[in-house]
């Protein structure tokens, strides 16, 4: 008798844990376990925004694959995965295919640009280590080529963040941190650098409690951040944005677009036909996508009811990472032939927004807390997830100890 | 009865050197100094390979002016010079007008495009700090932008260099020690990139001892640069270049091309009416420009004959330096009412030119070097540069002692 076939796409948040902790549980006899990704190295997607911004090198926010799994449980397939063929039990890869018995869909997202026109030509996303160092080294060749210029363009040092979420924040704290070191070193008067948020919903952070709001849009207005709250972009162009509000229709003019407004799931869920919302499938309680027994979806390419309000919970590592656990679990009872599997239920310790290496706010620990201590808090929630996938060892290599 | 007024017109190696040695030998009531400049720094024009590729920090290739001149007895000016009125005895400046009794013009060198069309367009020039950091930006932001393209463009990563003259092999000498640690930067596969070196003369460092050009040649090629010689840049497009040689014509496509292949004096020069030749004034034998018993030109912008071989000297750092000494001497004797001013003749001591941090080929005391001989003869060259303007304090915050 044959081992069952265990492949586990993506090497995320989600698909990392999954893939470490079943390696753990499972012996070699008992299944064969394939890993498959696009690179061979993992990153952090929650420390982007520092590489994005320069202020932390993109080395810091990735680590070997090789470096957490185990090698003689886990095959690591470096590739990427174009189609699921869920009726033929088969995974269509760019250089091959894998046949499976059980499937882990842990494939992340993609940016959701809401069919606004222009974004996906001019904008740039947050969306990994090579879009990362592409934003912060467009960002110094806007600065570098400014005093080259005989006609200076200030617009070349404007800097749109397109949304006022999560990333956008935690974006601009980096950024406007960072402002003055780019100043330095390409000989720029600082007051010729605009960076401007533009958030079409009618606060910053939307769902954050109001309190933490204010004073994280305070902070970053003290550093020169502007803010254009209840602004909608319109279109992206190659010069800038054009953005509505109230009927009135502006141009901004600016050298660099980042759009980190939203994601939706991988494309790769609907082009295998999965129902999915956003590329995003609601998933039953064990994980696994309806009608598909063989098949888990976690993480950003899944949608989980926050039942308390009846919406979902928006997708974090937190959540794929736990995801992660109990998908683990629920292959090594399905490998061991149970039909019981355990139910997913996100246990939310708290949520952290950077503002910059030495401020934040957030709610951890049942408290809301800013400052110093949120930062730390988050810094600690940062090494925290290396712990959960590489242990000690890795949160030593990788982790952030630069507390105050 | 007033001071005469001392205007000196750069603050490169000729004006530099001018200035510093003048301050030591006039007191405050012999005369008025003003050096005007249009920045706040000099910087190490034979470095500017170093920062362009990347292997230099361009911080370290200058130093703030105030650090060697001597506030009490010279007015420094930050500003442009537009244009020299000779015969009202004026210089204006971008922000005003300058008044002197003698003139120093040590404006230096612009590139010289000999009318190939698309090169000040598309490429760019190794001429001073702020194009040296643009083009450092500028590779960086194209192996940047590599990966994040769904449609690899391996032309991106060619980079042309145009001239295999000193700046030209210098720079290559640089960029070939820098491709290997921008590839592992940027996760580039090493094959992808191109360095392509394009020369119109039959040689590469036309003039230089051919054993030496062979084994620069050699050393370059070994680290994979491609030399084109005898082959002539026709244009220079957005895409790259169009090169010929024996009546064919041939587009090399290139993400970034360097043009290196030769400068001119400062178009200040033609513009105020002095006859020059390539924008270098003939000048007489005490440094004045004929005619102008007031004014003296050195440096990239003066052309002195080098009577042995009846050809102009190159223009380089070590004349513009040994002309500033003389000049210093003049200006001091005419302000003391003396009519009889030192010739200048060059005593060249030596030529290298580097090819990477610890190589090199040239000739020096006599005698022909390569490889880490030459490399230490080179760095000692750049620290005297820094001795003789700023002594033992500018070698030791700015000089180059990682020897081997």
């Amino acid at each position: 008798m044959r081992n069952p076939k265990v492949v586990i796409l993506g090497a995320g948040y989600g698909g990392l844990m999954t893939v470490t902790r079943l390696q753990k549980m499972v012996s070699v006899n008992e299944a064969d376990i394939t890993l498959v990704n696009k690179h061979d190295y993992h990153y952090e997607t929650t420390w982007l925004h520092e590489a994005s911004a320069g202020t932390l090198h993109h080395d810091r926010c990735r680590y070997p694959i090789k470096d957490v799994i185990d090698t003689n449980k886990v095959n690591f397939v470096q590739d990427s995965v174009k189609l699921i063929k869920t009726d033929e039990k088969k995974v269509i890869l760019e250089n091959g295919e894998l046949n499976y018995d059980y499937l882990v869909v842990a494939l992340g997202a993609h940016p959701e640009t809401f069919g606004i026109q222009g974004l996906k030509e001019y904008a740039f996303t947050i969306s990994n280590i090579n879009s990362a160092r592409q934003i912060r080294e467009h960002i110094e060749y806007q600065f570098a080529t400014y005093n080259t210029e005989e006609e200076k363009d200030d617009t070349r040092l404007t800097i749109v963040v397109g949304g006022a979420g999560f990333t956008g924040i935690e974006f601009l704290g980096e950024l406007a941190n960072r402002v003055p070191e780019l100043c330095r070193e390409y000989d720029i008067d600082p007051k010729k650098v605009r960076i401007i948020c533009v958030e079409a919903a009618p606060t910053a952070l939307p769902g954050f409690d109001p309190e933490l709001v204010e004073y994280a849009v305070n902070q970053l207005q003290r550093k020169g951040v502007e803010f254009r709250i209840g602004t909608a972009i319109k279109e992206c162009t190659e010069q800038g944005i054009i953005v509505g509000k109230d009927d009135q229709t502006e141009e901004i003019k600016a050298g660099t677009v980042i759009w980190a407004a939203g994601v939706r799931g991988n494309s790769v869920i609907e082009e295998s036909g999965f129902e999915a919302m956003r590329g995003r499938v609601k998933v039953e309680k064990d994980l696994r996508a309806p009608g598909h027994d063989d098949v888990f979806i976690i993480g950003d390419c899944s949608l989980i009811i926050n039942e308390e309000i009846n919406r979902p919970y928006p997708p974090t590592a937190q959540i794929a990472m736990q995801q992660g656990e109990v998908c683990a679990r629920n292959l090594a009872a399905l490998i061991r032939g149970k039909k019981e599997l355990e139910p997913f239920k996100p246990d939310i310790k708290g949520t952290v927004a950077s503002l910059g290496e030495d401020d934040a706010v957030g709610i951890a620990l049942g408290k809301k807390m800013v400052g110093t201590k949120a930062s730390f808090m988050k810094k600690m929630i940062d090494n925290r997830a290396l712990y959960m996938v590489g242990g000690a060892g890795l949160v030593l290599k990788k982790g952030k100890f630069k507390f105050f």
